[in-house]
């Protein structure tokens, strides 16, 4: 019955081989199919406060040169490809979170917005299926301000898609990349659109947003929690609410499969990656000791799991889906 | 820096410290907290074919003694605690799937139905976020006979919730489980429930069933794997359409992991331990030596992944969530 086991999985052949094909009859349609995923949202409840993860979706694409700086792309590829990615290619998911705290809706991350890829841009549609309306958002915290992570500050048409919220900017990165000399002294085309991006969506909002400092509180329960390297100001977050708490940890590691296993390899958006790289053990170091539920904004949705140490490096146990809250 | 990023991870005081309280506006109320999960339905596809995952919940219960029955109850704790569930606790998903061919819409296993407790009996509301109508399934195939996988089948009031769908059952678990026989000799209570069980769900289907047979199409394409031990008829199925062809193992596992990681530990629900453990190794060798995508019913949302041989057992790598199917 093996034999027959393996030819049915190999080929798919062992019914056509024994002759029992289930009757289709001719004319009969199933159910069209639907042709499109399902919008990702999931609930979680820190304390008091309820959470919603959202999928801004993901982008698949071949792994450039230099993607991990400081080892081989056959070792990186070797990487994604064991994380069973296509072959050559790398994927990159990303996942704001909205707080609700009870009196505060919080948006952390925007995620890509609209005209990039249609695997991204995917939160106001999460947003949408979770029942969350745009203008009920009181404060958008940017934990740093890579185009991931702003673009969805804007609509389309260039509106502020969460026309009612404060926007709130870690003061670093505000300063690194609004300053035209950094601009000009940019080598990569990577960076240069970069400076462009930041000013394409944020420059009209200059004077008008709030800067925030590690250490504070960016809403209720909410703190800045220093994690540059990745940017200048690029920040984590301390979600607390009675005796729960959480680390949102944004991109002080990108994808796990990667840099979470490797904490010591370089992803090309470091823009320091040596202190990135300490930042990363610093932090995970601490998330894994005192077994704390972790938040990647590059983690696969629904983006929340557990740190453990691995050897040199980690290893991430992502949360089993539950149904209830 | 890192004490007060750790002080914040740890009592959420860092804030208050540093007096940067965020205001928080008397009379002021977020939008109201949704109090309740997404509809967890998930989209891949197998070839041509169009697969829906969906969860029919999870049962999260204070482990019993004899759980696993070949290991100490403080091991199968420890297990899972290592994973995370709550401490003295296991956590059980469910996660029927449903395969539009193009021809058929089969819906393979049917999650607990209703009235057994809040967090389980959730297909019919996960089917409707997913657009499918349950007057539209063409097939439903049931792995085995017991509860979590028949009782679906009806709605609260006893009528057949797939009423135009053809119904098919193994063979071997039909005769087993329909035997009055079989129900005298019944040991346990357990036992005697899962007879006065499939009566009570199935009993006035007899005649109007389908039995089928290892080694045929259930559907065209979807292929039945002898997978017994488990019960006496338990069975997976081998999808395969054009090149692709994914694995839905049923129960060959019960929950990775404590089953899947260790496949010698032996599961209360097993009728025969002896062989389902081998069956567990015959079909997870071969999964991990063709490195096949693998369907779980028992995998945590939304049940899909890669099994690979670690050590003497196995893991279970789960897909990334798509954004596009």
């Amino acid at each position: 019955m093996l034999e027959l086991s393996r030819r049915a999985l190999l080929t798919g052949s062992a019914a056509l081989a024994a002759g029992a094909l289930g009757g289709s009859l001719p004319g009969h349609a199933a159910a069209p199919a639907a042709g499109r995923q399902a919008a990702a949202f999931y609930r979680y409840k820190v304390g008091d406060y309820e959470v919603t993860s959202i999928n801004d979706g993901a982008r698949t694409f071949p792994m450039p040169d230099g993607f991990v700086r400081n080892v081989s792309k056959d070792e990186a590829l070797a990487a994604a490809e064991a994380a069973y990615m296509p072959k050559g290619q790398v994927t990159v998911p990303f996942n704001p979170q909205i707080i609700n705290t009870g009196a505060k809706l919080v948006l952390i991350d925007t995620g890509y917005g609209p005209g990039i890829a249609p695997s991204v841009g995917l939160l106001p549609a999460g947003m949408a299926a979770a029942g969350i309306d745009p203008k009920a958002i009181d404060i958008v915290v940017l934990s740093h301000l890579h185009p991931d992570h702003i673009n969805g500050v804007k609509t389309a048409d260039g509106k502020l898609a969460f026309p009612n919220a404060e926007l709130k900017v870690p003061t670093l990165d505000w300063a690194f990349w609004m300053s035209d000399e950094n601009m000009g002294k940019a080598g990569s085309d990577m960076m240069k659109a970069y400076f462009q991006n930041t000013r394409k969506i944020l420059a009209d909002q200059t004077g008008k947003v709030t800067k925030y400092d590690w250490g504070q509180e960016v809403a209720p329960g909410i703190t800045a929690i220093d994690a540059h390297g990745h940017t200048p100001g690029h920040t984590a977050f301390a979600l607390a609410s009675g005796n729960a708490r959480i680390l949102i940890q944004s991109d002080v590691t990108n994808i796990p499969e990667l840099f979470l296993r490797n904490p010591d390899w370089q992803v090309v958006y470091d823009s320091d990656p040596v202190v990135a790289s300490q930042t990363r053990h610093k932090i995970l170091d601490m998330a894994a000791a005192e077994r704390m539920t972790v938040i990647g904004f590059h983690f696969p949705f629904p983006a929340i799991g557990h740190v453990e140490k691995d050897g040199t490096g980690y290893r991430l146990i992502p949360v089993s889906w539950s149904p209830v809250i």
